[in-house]
């Protein structure tokens, strides 16, 4: 990606201090999305890698992978899955837990929404710690999946998630930067 | 549409009697979205009406409306606008209650997330009563967005919610229709 684009979508997030909590600098990517033509290029440039190749199913994870996802999936011609919060999905769910800085979370996917060996492409709109991210490459690794690569807007590296992924042997790509936290 | 697709489509949808609670049949989207070309055409078939009309955003409705939303913003070359429950927003949000069958709810949206005179398409995956379809409009309509259409995979008739939405001045398109609630 060349380093126009880039700066092009890092000033088309808002970053709102101090939110939810002191200290914290919340990347709010609402306004990108809401910015028609930073959108289309931040979801075209998620997708290039991929044109032409192999890719079964885009896996996003709730709820602003969602709309990411959706945008990725349609323009890999992929079928989406949806990664929900416990208790959401109507059908029989695998589910993994994992840590959150105080007590736990879980995230779960239909049983039957990807078949062994199908090659997925996880999306979210942010890597920090990667709790969640790593959570869902082990759901999509538990029923065979082929995680292809992990794909995000902004990573937060100061948080290491995307370094627990590539120990994963996951392939990692982000857009967009933000030191600290 | 043709009657073939929608019988493709129709066929894509899951469905689970008695889910969320017994006399319900509840219609799964997500082996609609998991199947590539299902998904593919849903979306293009949401597109087709807007194609070369003037369209500035796509809102969708939490949480599947984001998927959907999602790939039919990108396609129109609009921007994106999530419609949440309440308290899910960083920044400063309008807000609509309405209510349910015990008690009520409130959706929100940031209140810079449109200018007047904007056109939207709002976007979900079914409409029922329409309960937060009307009340997505109303958040639309209060801060001055001409609201061009408002789409859905699924209506469910006799609910009466599209119904609703069209005694606004709302014009509703849906793909498929499931008789029964």
């Amino acid at each position: 990606m060349d380093d126009r684009l880039a700066s092009d979508l890092r000033s088309a997030i808002r970053t709102i201090p101090d939110y939810p909590k002191p200290g914290i600098m919340f990347r709010d990517i609402t306004t990108l999305l809401g910015d028609a033509r930073a959108f289309r290029r931040a979801v075209d440039e998620l997708v290039h890698p991929y044109a032409g190749a192999k890719i079964d199913k885009v896996a996003g994870i709730e709820a602003r992978g969602f709309i990411l996802g959706g945008a990725v999936a349609h323009q890999l011609s992929a079928g989406f899955v949806p990664i929900r919060k416990r208790g959401k999905l109507p059908h029989r769910t695998v589910s993994v837990a994992y840590a959150l800085e105080y007590g736990s979370d879980e995230i779960e996917m239909h049983a039957d929404a990807l078949v062994q060996g199908e090659r997925v492409v996880l999306v979210d709109d942010l890597i920090a710690t990667g709790g969640t991210a790593t959570a869902a490459v082990k759901l999509l690794r538990g029923i065979g999946a082929e995680v292809a690569a992990a794909c995000f807007i902004i990573d937060l590296p100061d948080l290491g998630g995307a370094e627990r992924l590539r120990a994963m042997g996951v392939d990692v790509r982000s857009l967009i930067a933000f030191e600290g936290h």
